[in-house]
């Protein structure tokens, strides 16, 4: 894809919702001033596909918008398989930003394994290319946006002019109200805290038993300030550094000598 | 699940290539001596699949078999839905251990993050499981299983034993070598690298562009020897401490003086 001002800054976009949702089109809206916008995302919502890839099927492409500086494509693969199609196939160089979302539903704490759209900006930080997961704290399609926009807005901006650490990537996400009551940004960690699992066991009508994963988020720390729940619940817009890297180099010391030295040749 | 001698250790099993291959069946023999073992496995091959979770389709799961402290289910889902369903319907109470694989391909370096059997253990490691996934360095279903029976057995024996720190699991991966060759265990770091997309573009009978997923492993870093990949090509057992806490704690002043300071409300 070549664009025709090809000196103007390149930002990939995807999401895990779809091609007709306001938060991706939001999202275009956001990107478009900024530079020069390859939009590819999922032919249907992708939520909780983490950062799965397709293996054993070929993708298919459906360019479904082309405009000066704007191209959107629909995809039949997982966010992951969007940001390495269009890395590979679609960009005519690296581009300078990468943004997923905006999101409709949380991905705080933990959720970040599970979800597609922070599996797309964390693809972008393994290429070494900045890059954003933003989302709505609220799954409804009708998700209140105006906190993402605004805020959204200086956050891609700021990206786009001062980078990012290498090896690390941003989850952002905002509070479902108006962006007068945001209280401000806060750079925050993940929060300790898991979903607890509530399977709804039912039996279908060739009397086989099947399961629908229901649960509850359970907050091992609800008054850590420091944290992207609190953030969050307190009216701020949380902005997590995550990394590439998820060896635990605090602990090699320690299993070092536990699993090198008693377990010889 | 109530096992009859309820006292031995519980262990969960599970795996991302099916319930009818060499890697899980060897994973079962070693598992079974040392303690009750409830084994859930996808129901087809799940390579690829990261930590997908199964949000829009209920579950299926059907019992293979049953035996004096063990049994062995299928399920319609991911390695991640694997575990929640067990944890929450199948295990009596938490398990003492949760063991993935052998996984049939290596999940070195950055394909921690695209592994199935990888997110068994993190789901694991969230739930603060003592959480192992096994892994040989060759994907054929033949692989040679020898060095992974070997030193496999030795670390689940000592990770029963001790335990591992708090949000950490551990991701193994094994030479595809005779166990004799083997030089020794090497706790290390995930090597940095990527891999590089090579897409195979096609024409189907339809006219319609379709793209099959090939690609090659870019190491960063060939030379160091505190890494996985370097571990590996050298006939060690590779042991890699996985951090569930994804934040990127080094780069939080940094940032922060970047988005909280600059954008304020």
């Amino acid at each position: 894809m070549k664009f025709k001002d090809n000196n103007r800054p390149l930002i990939l976009l995807t999401n895990d919702d779809g091609t007709n949702v306001p938060g991706i089109k939001a999202l275009i809206e956001l990107a478009r001033p900024l530079g020069n916008v390859i939009a590819i995302a999922p032919d249907e919502g992708r939520s909780g596909m983490s950062h799965a890839i397709t293996i054993k099927y070929p993708l298919l492409i459906t360019r479904l918008r082309e405009e000066e500086g704007f191209v959107f494509y629909s995809c039949s693969g997982t966010p992951g398989d969007c940001v390495k199609l269009a890395l590979d196939k679609l960009a005519d160089r690296q581009p300078d930003l990468i943004l997923s979302g905006i999101n409709h539903g949380s991905n705080t704490s933990i959720s970040v394994v599970y979800s597609g759209t922070m599996a797309a900006a964390i693809e972008g930080g393994i290429h070494g290319i900045p890059s954003i997961g933003l989302s709505v704290v609220d799954h409804s399609p009708h998700a209140e946006l105006s906190s993402a926009v605004v805020f959204g807005k200086k956050i891609i901006a700021n990206t786009l002019q001062n980078g990012l650490p290498d090896g690390v990537c941003l989850n952002v996400n905002f509070p479902p109200v108006d962006s007068a009551r945001i209280k401000g940004v806060k750079v925050c960690r993940q929060t300790r805290g898991l979903w607890k699992e509530e399977f709804d066991h039912r039996v279908d009508p060739l009397k086989r038993d099947y399961y629908w994963l229901t649960g509850y988020f359970d907050n091992h720390e609800p008054d850590a300030e420091d944290t992207d729940e609190w953030a969050i619940k307190n009216e701020y817009v949380s902005v997590v550094p995550v990394k590439v890297d998820f060896s635990a180099h605090h602990v090699m010391d320690k299993l070092a000598s536990v699993y090198e030295e008693k377990i010889k040749v």
